[in-house]
């Protein structure tokens, strides 16, 4: 059965992204079954509004609480999966989370603006999410990026080719450099190891590549890592450890 | 004259996405002038293939260097812009990049696929960016909020009411909670300093608010703030500080 997952939105029309690439495929072939919902349909509001003015002042619209709770609640008739606000005060969104909620056979997600939305919405949302540590024009920018994410883990949906990134990045690692054909490109050589089809010799150059790129552009990650033996015996010959 | 971005990707057709909400209105006002190049039309392959296996072996196919070089090549002769790559291996992305890069009048994003680009054609690359520690379908996904963050503080882009909130996330804390109309929703009441018309405590209270959620929910940003006299007491008062 396909995995179903409901956006409410108030720019549907974003949304059409996935009709293309790896999750327009999985759409296609009936793996997951992505639909979005207006939050603008569910207004009570004679004009269709959907925004007001802050109580205490300030600039900027704040969207209000009845459109949102009566869209997820319409949503919910056909979804029992849990609620997630893309927002500034949620978690930042890590591979952790993206593999947690790929678990799940139902999830529907909440767009809002970041001017905010009624805080009395929060009342119908089970989890927030943040994309990181900046500001986009709308909740949707963010929530193609999570989507994404979590749905390329979801069963079936990457082939098995697809799928090989993700245990080095599960690793805590930076990926080591790859090449392809020609061996040769603007007088640049692949490295010599990697046409030598020594696969021992192969592995152990990829991981010193690529604990030497974590060292040296993600200190943080660098920092958390479990050095293994051989880890430690290969930065140790590079003298990137004593 | 307008701000020049051009996108180089394998799926042009998602950056559709860019003739809607705040970046669709700016493009139509001539303030944004995105465009895309397909990756594909530049390779040089009479298959029109632009990837190919890896060198030492392993899963995944690896985009060639050729056809990504002819394409910022190519995007070069009108924008003299930065070459911006989204890859795993870059800085994370957040609002201080984007409001660097936002000063920029030109700029080219190039969109790979995560089982990575050929190393030869970052000689190409002036940035890598990373959009956060989680794995995507490809490059685009990132690609999109990247320049949206970007865009959205690009002059003339948002209206003065849209540009709200930046203010606060520059501040380093988290949005206070938000009330729109009706006062009274689902028996839940507007809190009364935000009716009282008192801009003072009004501001207090949301200065609290701010510092409170950031305390609860980043831990990391709360570590970093320089609390002012008044933050002090406030959260003194509170009991959130001795």
């Amino acid at each position: 059965m396909a995995i179903k997952i409901d956006i409410l939105t108030l720019f549907p029309e974003m949304f059409e992204i996935f009709n293309h690439s790896i999750i327009g495929k999985a759409k296609e072939k009936r793996i997951l079954d992505i639909n979005t919902l207006n939050i603008r349909d569910y207004t009570l509001d004679k004009h269709k509004k959907v925004d007001d003015y802050p109580y205490g002042g300030g600039a900027g619209m704040v969207m209000a609480a009845q459109p949102i709770v009566d869209c997820i609640k319409a949503a919910k008739q056909s979804n029992k999966g849990k609620v997630i606000f893309l927002g500034p005060r949620g978690k930042t969104f890590n591979q952790n989370m993206a593999k947690e909620l790929s678990k799940e056979k139902e999830l529907i997600f909440l767009c809002g603006h970041y001017e905010g939305i009624d805080e009395r919405a929060y009342e119908c949302i089970d989890i927030e999410i943040s994309l990181g540590d900046f500001v986009l024009t709308g909740g949707e920018m963010a929530c193609i990026p999570v989507v994404d994410g979590i749905c390329r883990l979801m069963p079936g949906v990457l082939s098995s080719s697809e799928s090989y990134t993700d245990e080095s990045f599960y690793d805590g690692v930076l990926e080591y450099p790859q090449y392809t054909r020609p061996e040769c490109f603007r007088e640049i050589r692949v490295p010599e190891v990697l046409i030598s089809g020594h696969h021992e010799n192969i592995r152990k150059w990829r991981r010193l590549q690529s604990l030497k790129l974590t060292k040296e552009r993600r200190p943080d990650l660098f920092g958390k890592l479990q050095l293994s033996k051989e880890d430690k015996k290969l930065l140790i010959k590079e003298g990137l450890l004593k």
